[in-house]
């Protein structure tokens, strides 16, 4: 199947709002997304974006069908998205991470993941425009233990599992351990 | 003992180089650091810098004393560091990733590390100064998991280990399978 895959335009939000929806059934956490449409568009399209993203496109005669157990309805033509960002390692400089690479259902297999993947590897050449000597020297992302083909779909493509060979954990504070925190600082 | 806590400036760097090297020494991974002072001066105070950086500071009276062990000579008074720069999140928006929190052996105990850690959770009210509406909705960091006091140091303060809890995995291309990536990316 033919597929284009191109930066994503304010235009897009509706799409990766959607299929952010969608990812987030797939890993069985719904009740977390609070963002909409219109606050990806406020804080990926302004002149310094937090995010920027790719989506996967499949010609009008190949759009998508209905899927029930997903609650999408049929006729998309916007199948797959990569959001990414740039961050900070200490020891190698400017990184990047994923935060999200989905392809719907119905079109994997078609090598839409692994283009999408590959395309945002592609920023390394785009850095070296943007700035000589700057290069992104990771792409780094989390998958969810569970999520064998994607863990597969990472390992067969060299990628490390740092959490298995260094021993790596993420921790995040959020809501009431943020505040307090906040808190904590203030009193000081 | 008296400690401030303050944003980093350029000349600075020198100071975090060295600590960036000597917290590479205590996870036993100084072979992985490539980053220069002048590096850090170049990422992080630019116009749109790649990360922010707040350091501990000590009075001269109290300045470092020798620590042969980890080949830090005497007479320091920036005693500890905390990076950190922007992320996204599709659930929830805006946050922070905090990269590196370093406090000097010898400083330890004092509440600095708190106290760096508390004043990196302020962010949420510089975002509302700079953006309103726009709140820092997570802090997050990487811990390696046979690092005890700081897992124990988080986890008093109320963070999530989202490795244990929800079995999220650290994934990282670099080097020769970055590289690949790309060019599978060019291929296409």
């Amino acid at each position: 199947m033919n597929f284009t895959i191109r930066a994503a335009t304010k235009v897009d939000c509706k799409d990766i709002s959607r299929m952010i929806m969608e990812l987030a059934l797939f890993e069985k956490m719904t009740d977390q997304v609070k963002i909409s449409s219109e606050e990806l568009e406020r804080d990926g399209f302004c002149p310094n974006p937090l995010f920027e993203c790719l989506v996967a496109e499949v010609p009008k005669e190949n759009k998508s069908k209905e899927a029930v157990s997903l609650h999408v309805p049929l006729g998309f033509t916007t199948v797959g998205y990569g959001l990414y960002f740039y961050t900070y390692s200490t020891w190698k400089g400017r990184s990047m991470y994923l935060e999200d690479l989905y392809v719907m259902p119905e079109f994997r297999g078609f090598g839409i993941g692994k283009g999408l993947l590959s395309t945002v590897a592609k920023c390394k050449a785009l850095f070296v425009q943007v700035a000589k000597e700057k290069h992104c020297a990771r792409l780094q992302l989390s998958v969810l233990d569970w999520n064998a083909p994607s863990r597969d779909f990472y390992a067969t493509r060299g990628a490390q599992d740092l959490t298995v060979k260094e021993g790596w954990h993420l921790i995040r504070f959020d809501g009431q351990s943020l505040d307090d925190l906040g808190n904590d600082a203030q009193k000081k």
